[in-house]
């Protein structure tokens, strides 16, 4: 008796398989989905089924993409000259906004982890590759995440790409704009000093 | 550009509406349910309108039940003269877990919170009132949370119960068992001093 009847244990469970959803709050989400109006839940389990059937990977970078190409890969106004290459399809969202990019992305869907098991071959990396030839890639931005892991999918791809008479770059780490000299850690403040730039004036 | 595909805007937007569930975290469940295998994600969407299908509340208790009452109503070996009512389901599976309590339940389904307009109406508190005479209740015993909302709901329970014949307990507030007296928080501490009781010896 100390249990849920089987289709509430059922959602519990299910929720409690996402990510960042521990039990407590798998409970939680369940127990205002069984008091909600029908709508609003048909409506979420539809988002669900109806993202996971339209939505796939663009075949060329990997971005989500409706067709066989994202929407960034079919605006024939993007460069194909310059690829940034980044962890996520949240990244390209990012970094779209900035308005500072007109290149075309490349996904990893992930980042190097050998913790977690995580290697080149896991990720979309020979994918990357493969596209530096025919698109005529003059310069690879690599956008990983400024973390270990996005450090050494970095490095891991700079090497890669040595024999390739391609620019290899990657994203500046610093302090970001608006924050404070004292409040930063002491790694954001060591990649800064490293990365400082001659002022012209 | 600077959006998802609709979609997967669509999901994220009805995930972020889940209690507890940010726009950050939202889009963290969105992209592990694109990347996730067909099967899982069809897994939970099943269990979400599963439950929502053949969940609702027992007419008697507003626990959860899967035909008209719920298994501890169903269940004959349980004394229908003490009756426990607590705020949510998830109380009952708390209760239950402690083996102590063999009588029934009553879920008012929330706990009275003028900031957030819920009163006794938006309460199971009417059904409560109605069923003392025909089950011949003779204690209630008051479990709603030891916080500001539930002590206002014991509160008000207890005052309409006046008038009837029933004797009304609330459950005791103290220090958690194995708990450190130091680390307790000064209500608790004040509660539990309240509460003391002569010890047999």
């Amino acid at each position: 008796m100390a249990t849920y009847t089987q289709p509430v244990q059922a959602l519990i469970d299910e929720l409690g398989r996402l990510p960042g959803i521990g039990p407590k709050s798998a409970q939680r989400v369940a127990f205002h989905l069984l008091k909600a109006p029908g709508d609003d839940v048909a409506r979420l389990a539809h988002a669900i089924t109806d993202a996971k059937a339209r939505v796939r990977f663009c075949s060329r970078c990997f971005n989500f993409a409706e067709g066989e190409l994202c929407p960034i890969c079919l605006d024939d106004r993007r460069s194909s000259q310059i690829l940034c290459v980044v962890e996520e399809s949240r990244d390209i969202v990012a970094l779209e906004k900035t308005g500072e990019f007109h290149g075309r992305y490349h996904v990893l869907l992930g980042a190097m982890s050998p913790l977690e098991g995580i290697g080149p071959e896991q990720l979309k990396m020979k994918e990357l590759f493969i596209r530096l030839g025919p698109e005529d890639v003059q310069e690879v931005i690599l956008c990983t995440n400024p973390n270990t892991e996005g450090e050494v999918t970095a490095l891991y791809i700079a090497r890669m790409l040595k024999p390739f008479d391609v620019k290899v770059t990657r994203i500046a780490s610093g302090l970001p704009v608006g924050g404070d000299l004292e409040y930063a850690d002491e790694l954001t403040l060591g990649r800064a000093m490293e990365g400082r730039r001659e002022m012209s004036s």
